[in-house]
């Protein structure tokens, strides 16, 4: 379990390690400005930075990159017990995969707002998702349809299910 | 560009492959009820079911699985032109995904509460990423860095970065 006091030396060497990443994705990955690390009993166990354009993924922030390996470090899906250190604060899709992941905590340096001075959408991303559905920008729409609940009806009848 | 009237035959069948999938990914892939399509003129260029507990991977819903595969289809990390169909309202970690991936529309079946009520954290994590930083069950925590800067100071000097 990460020591969550502020003085906390390890707090310094992890964010170091999350900011020396962020700066490498730049200059010599060709990915955005981002990097994090996911820490447990004082050990790093994943390391992510920005791959969205080499990889041609949109999924691939930093957070996202440094909690899929730590889970394949652990063979585990949950992240229980870790911390993550991020360059920046987490934009919706990354803070949503911290929730999933289950993590003990985040920590974080630059803000959203020094995200979006760099022309980063994370603000905006904030913006939109605590708007109404009807109210946001993307076109999107509830299409009811006959069969919405088979798949939760299948869910609640497949003893083998693995809840996570 | 997908047709987004209501009544368009598309429509039916995208969401009825969505709602397939999710359905086998319970029967077949041991998977979470989850799925999603990725479509554009007409054709279906991305699928995905949820695979957070086969894989180990708690970033891996089916609209994340379904981006990743339409992107690689294009070899582009933008979905411009793309609508996505998922059997259910997608949870905050997608639907950032999805304004990343620059998708024209989203279209879904299931609702959040459907999801909550078949015990998935959707409803939880919205009501989460809507709180102010220091009200969220989450522990997060901004660590003032001296260096939290430096990335974006590279990336505007960086003359080959790629926007995305």
């Amino acid at each position: 379990m990460p020591d969550a006091r502020n003085d906390d030396p390890a707090h310094e060497r992890f964010m170091n390690e999350a900011l020396r990443l962020a700066e490498a994705s730049v200059q010599q990955g060709g990915g955005g400005p981002f990097g994090a690390v996911v820490a447990r009993e004082g050990e790093i166990i994943g390391r992510g930075t920005n791959r969205v354009t080499p990889d041609g993924d949109p999924t691939a922030h930093a957070e996202i990159v440094a909690i899929r390996r730590a889970c394949r470090a652990l063979e585990n899906f949950s992240l229980s017990g870790c911390a993550l250190y991020a360059s920046c604060e987490p934009c919706p899709m990354c803070l949503g995969a911290i929730y999933w992941a289950r993590l003990d905590a985040l920590y974080y340096a630059a803000t959203r707002e020094d995200a979006a001075r760099a022309g980063f959408d994370d603000a905006f991303i904030y913006e939109e998702i605590e708007q109404l559905p009807e109210q946001r920008r993307l076109r999107m729409e509830r299409l009811p349809a006959e069969k919405s609940q088979r798949p939760f009806e299948a869910w609640e009848a497949h003893d083998e299910r693995v809840a996570y």
